[in-house]
């Protein structure tokens, strides 16, 4: 992954709540199609990893603050950017923002495992992506 | 199942959208939810029906009329009947209710399927409930 | 809208289910983004046809045909055509492919509505597009 | 709000994703229904609050770590605790647990506004239950 990953959505009915503004769980969801875009980035996905490196990645923690409210049909900007890297987890800064405004600010830590779930030191063709 | 299997669930702002409805796609939750339900009144669970029986339950069609909005903070009842069934698939109606009013009206072809995706005859332990 | 309006999209993590495909109600999320993408390929929005026209689009029904399931990581193609145009309704075709696989199809029907939910006809800004 | 409250749920297909467990965002529905019943133990709902007391509670921030993994049909429970209160915003601990299982922890800080976005004092009708 470069130093700073972009990718851009729209706001749909689906993530939209009777608030009119998108649901605060669905920022989320806009988070991991970042994340993915970015694996796909590196000419990976996550079957591959799967398959071929037995690895799955998992999120472990999120902390995640929410600055303004993204309303429906505003197209949105995210941001993702490696913060940390360790032997088998991984932490990334994601920024969602509208035009210049940030729309929220969020910090992920993504762990590698197993089928099994244990934890797996990150392979090497996902590590080369991440430093 | 008996002739008739009630449901109750009650809308969240997770299941409205902008419009300060239930978003149309997420009535298809609450009746999926209540088919679960009606598997579970059978003392059976769609992992045993897997991992016993080898059968997995797919929707095959839907057919959905939506009459009235279901509107934040509703309860509703979702109410399931056999229509009609076959060798390897059956025919449900599912009405959600909010007290008298009829939200929606819905007609789904379920089919029981092997792990690969093969339709398989009902098994046993669920065609005793539907008949 | 031309005769016909083709949308792309994925199929991420948060559209499957346990059972590793498209969860059923989530088809009908890609028909909404891809019903969404034809009005603003029309240069309008939902929130110009509201605020401009008093009008919002609504579903009045929906047959879904399940052909063969989306997996996770899919690159899909949603292809919608207007099958019917009446004074306050429209009927939609609406296909979601994966290459050459059809993957569902589905009629849609849509009524345009006034903030108070009663049926009224189709402004003249939309209904150009529509013929 | 009593010391605790507690409110239980199951995971259903819509819940999971393609890793056979819930899908991360969709745990912050679950805290949220909890929160959403909470308010309802207390004889109020989200309308009421918006309507009489011209207040919207609003999430302002939401860190969570997930412990285990919940799995398609678990029974969860969520324990809801008040962990301290400000003049227009408290914060709330959630958990999840499966039995004896402790699936996620998590710290949310909410906010009351009036409808324009604009933090308010908490009215009393809800105050008095969160002492």
């Amino acid at each position: 992954m470069s130093k700073e990953f972009k990718y851009n959505t729209k706001v749909y009915y689906e993530d939209t709540d009777a608030a009119g503004i998108v649901y605060y769980a669905n920022y989320l969801k806009f988070l991991e199609r970042a994340r993915s875009e970015a694996i796909y980035s590196m000419g990976l996905t996550n079957k591959k990893l799967l398959n071929d490196n037995g690895t799955i990645i998992i999120v472990k923690s999120c902390k995640i603050e929410y600055k303004k409210p993204a309303k429906f049909e505003d197209s949105l900007e995210i941001i993702s950017k490696i913060k940390t890297i360790g032997k088998s987890s991984f932490t990334m800064d994601q920024m969602i923002k509208r035009k210049e405004e940030v729309i929220s600010e969020s910090e992920i830590v993504l762990v590698t495992v197993n089928a099994e779930g244990k934890p797996i030191r990150i392979p090497d063709v996902l590590n080369k992506f991440l430093n």
